[in-house]
C-alpha cells in the first residue's frame, strides 16, 4: 500500500486533489492511503485516512510528518501572496524557513534510512517568481526575477527541492501553477483572488469587485486541470526530468475582457452587470508585474495537460460547486 | 562616526578587508570603527575595534549582531563548495538557513526602529549560481541553474538579500564574486582550491597538484581586487542599481595553462616544474560546471574593476604576500 501525504491537504487544491486520490486513486491504483496535513480542516471535507492538525512554522510538525516516511509527498502550503506581501516575517517563515526545514528533514531520513526512503515529492511553486520585462510566450528558460516577496520565497523553494532531488534523497517534481481559477468560496488575501471573484461572485448572484483594467492578461488552469498536474507529477518518470525538476505548467492564457465574455457565454448579461469596476492601485501594481503567457513545452511534452480554454474553466467551476454552493 | 560589521571578518577576503579598511578608511572616511565576527581569528590579524567570537549557525548570535545596528555589514561567511557538496546539513544550515535567519532579523531590527536604522549590507554571492551550457560570455541576465549545494545555497541567498533590499529595510548589494587566486596560506575544501594552488605552491618552492586539464577556462581576481569590489559596493549609489541588486563581478578569465605561463614569466621554469598533475575526477567533474566567462555590463559600468590580466594576479601575490611568508 502507499502512503500519501498532502501538506495543505485543508486547503483547496488539496481537498480537491484528497477527493480525487479517494475517487480514482494514484496512477488507476486505488491500494492507497491518504493523510491530510494542515492548521484546519474544512467541516465535512474531503476523506482521509487521517487529518492532521499542525503548523509548518512549527519544526516539530514538520519532523513528525517526515519521520512517518510517507511514499509520496504533495507539498502545496504557503502563505499567499497579498499576505507574504504584507506580512514579510510570516511570509520568509512558512514559504522559506519552513521548506528550508522540511528539505533537510526528510535528507535527514532519507540518510537515517540508509537511503532506504525515496519519497516522491511533488512541491508547487508560482509563476510569481518571474518578472518583467517579459516576451510575448516565456519560455522554460526564463531567468527568475521574482517582484514580490511570495516570489521571492517561492524561487528558494525552488532551488531547495531542486538539490534534494539532486542528492538522490527524493524524487523530486516542482510544478509552477498558473493563477487557480475559479476558485470556491470566498475570496482570499491572494492579489489574484479577483480573478476568481468576477465569475464566481456573479454566477452567485451577487456583485464582484474588478480591480484591475479589462485588457490585464494573466494565466489560468482550474482546480480541475491543477490536481491533474499534482496525480500526473506523482507518476512521471523521473529519468526524462534531467536535472531540472522544475515545470512550468501549462494553461490558459487571456484577458479579463476574455474571462467575462466566458461568463456572458455561461450566464448571460445579467451575470456579467454584477462585475463593479473599482480599480485598486496596490493590486493593478503587484498584478502589473505577472507574467501574461507561457509556452511551456517540457511540461506539455510530458504529458501534463491544461483547460482547452476559458469556457471550460467557467464550465468546471459550475460542474463542481454549483450543486453544492447555490446562490 | 561609521560603525563597521564583517562577518566572516576572521577569513581571508575579511582579514584583508580590514586591513585595507584601517590603513585607507572607507569611501576615504576615516572616522570608522571595525568589528570582525567569525568563529575564529588568526593570532595576530588585522586590527579591529573589536572581535566577536560566534556561529552563524546559533541564532542568538546573528540577533546579537543585528542589534548593534551597525552601518554597514559586510556578509562574507559561508561553508565553501567542497564542504557544502560534501555536508548537505551544513551547507544548507549555514550559506541557507542562517542567510534567511540573518535577512529577517534585519527586517525585524529595521521595523523596530520605525524605519529609522537602514544598513548597508553588501553580500558575496558565487559564479557557483551559474550552470551549464554556458554562452561564451555569460551575460548579467544569465539564469540561476546551480549544479551543486553550493550554488543552490547562494542562489537563495541572493533571492532573500534583494527582497530585504527591495522592502526598503536595508540598502542591499549582492556580488558574485570571481573565484579569489591567489589565496595565501594553506589550501582549503573548495573545490577550486586548487586554482591558488598551482600558482602559490611553486612560489613558495613546494610541490602543488593540478587535478584538471591545462584548457580548464575559469574566471579569477585576486584577493586584492575582491576586496576592491566590497569597498565599491559599500560606496555604491543605490539609485543605480533599480530593482536588481545583484551584480557578478569583473574578473580575468584565463585557462590552466595561461596561469602556467603567466607563473613561468614571474617566477620562472624551476616554479612551474613543482606543478604535479594528478587529475581528479570529483574535482574535474565539478570544476566542468562552472563559468569560464563573463560580460559583466552592469558592473563595469557602476565602476568595479577587475585586475588586468592573470599577470598582475600573480603579482599581486607577490607583492601582498612573499614578504611575509618566505619559501
Amino acid at each position: 500500500m502507499r502512503r500519501i501525504l498532502i501538506i495543505g491537504g485543508g486547503g483547496m487544491v488539496g481537498q480537491k486533489l484528497a477527493h480525487r486520490l479517494s475517487a480514482h486513486g494514484l496512477d488507476g491504483d486505488r491500494n492507497i492511503e491518504v493523510t491530510l496535513f494542515d492548521m484546519a480542516f474544512p467541516e465535512g471535507g474531503a476523506p482521509a485516512a487521517e487529518r492532521i492538525t499542525g503548523q509548518l512554522g512549527t519544526p516539530a510538525d514538520i519532523d513528525s510528518l517526515v519521520a512517518a516516511r510517507y511514499d509520496v509527498i504533495f507539498h502545496l502550503a504557503a502563505v499567499v501572496s497579498g499576505d507574504a506581501e504584507a506580512n514579510y516575517q510570516k511570509g520568509w517563515e512558512i514559504n522559506g524557513a519552513s521548506v528550508l526545514h522540511f528539505t533537510r528533514a526528510v535528507q535527514a531520513e532519507h540518510a537515517a534510512s540508509d537511503g532506504a526512503w525515496v519519497p516522491r515529492i511533488v512541491f508547487t511553486s508560482s509563476i510569481a517568481v518571474f518578472g518583467p520585462p517579459f516576451p510575448e510566450k516565456i519560455p522554460d528558460d526564463q531567468p527568475l526575477t521574482p517582484q514580490t516577496s511570495y516570489g521571492a520565497q517561492k524561487a528558494c523553494a525552488e532551488f531547495m527541492l531542486n538539490d534534494l532531488g539532486r542528492k538522490g534523497a527524493a524524487e523530486v517534481v516542482v510544478i509552477r501553477l498558473p493563477t487557480i481559477v475559479v476558485r470556491p468560496g470566498k475570496p482570499n488575501l491572494a492579489a489574484s483572488s479577483f480573478f476568481s471573484g468576477i465569475i464566481r461572485e456573479p454566477l452567485n448572484g451577487q456583485e464582484a469587485v474588478l480591480p484591475v483594467e479589462d485588457d490585464v492578461r494573466h494565466w489560468h488552469a482550474s482546480p480541475r486541470a491543477a490536481t491533474g498536474f499534482l496525480v500526473h507529477a506523482a507518476g512521471l518518470d523521473m529519468a526524462l526530468l534531467g536535472d531540472n525538476r522544475v515545470l512550468t505548467m501549462p494553461g490558459v492564457s487571456c484577458t479579463v475582457a476574455e474571462q467575462i465574455e466566458a461568463l456572458r457565454r455561461a450566464a448571460g448579461d445579467r451575470a456579467v452587470a454584477l462585475i463593479r469596476r473599482a480599480p485598486d492601485e496596490t493590486i493593478r501594481r503587484i498584478v502589473g508585474g505577472w507574467p501574461r503567457d507561457f509556452a511551456p513545452k517540457r511540461a506539455l511534452a510530458l504529458g501534463f495537460t491544461a483547460d482547452r480554454d476559458f469556457d471550460e474553466i467557467v464550465r468546471i467551476y459550475i460542474e463542481d460547486e454549483l450543486p453544492d454552493s447555490p446562490p
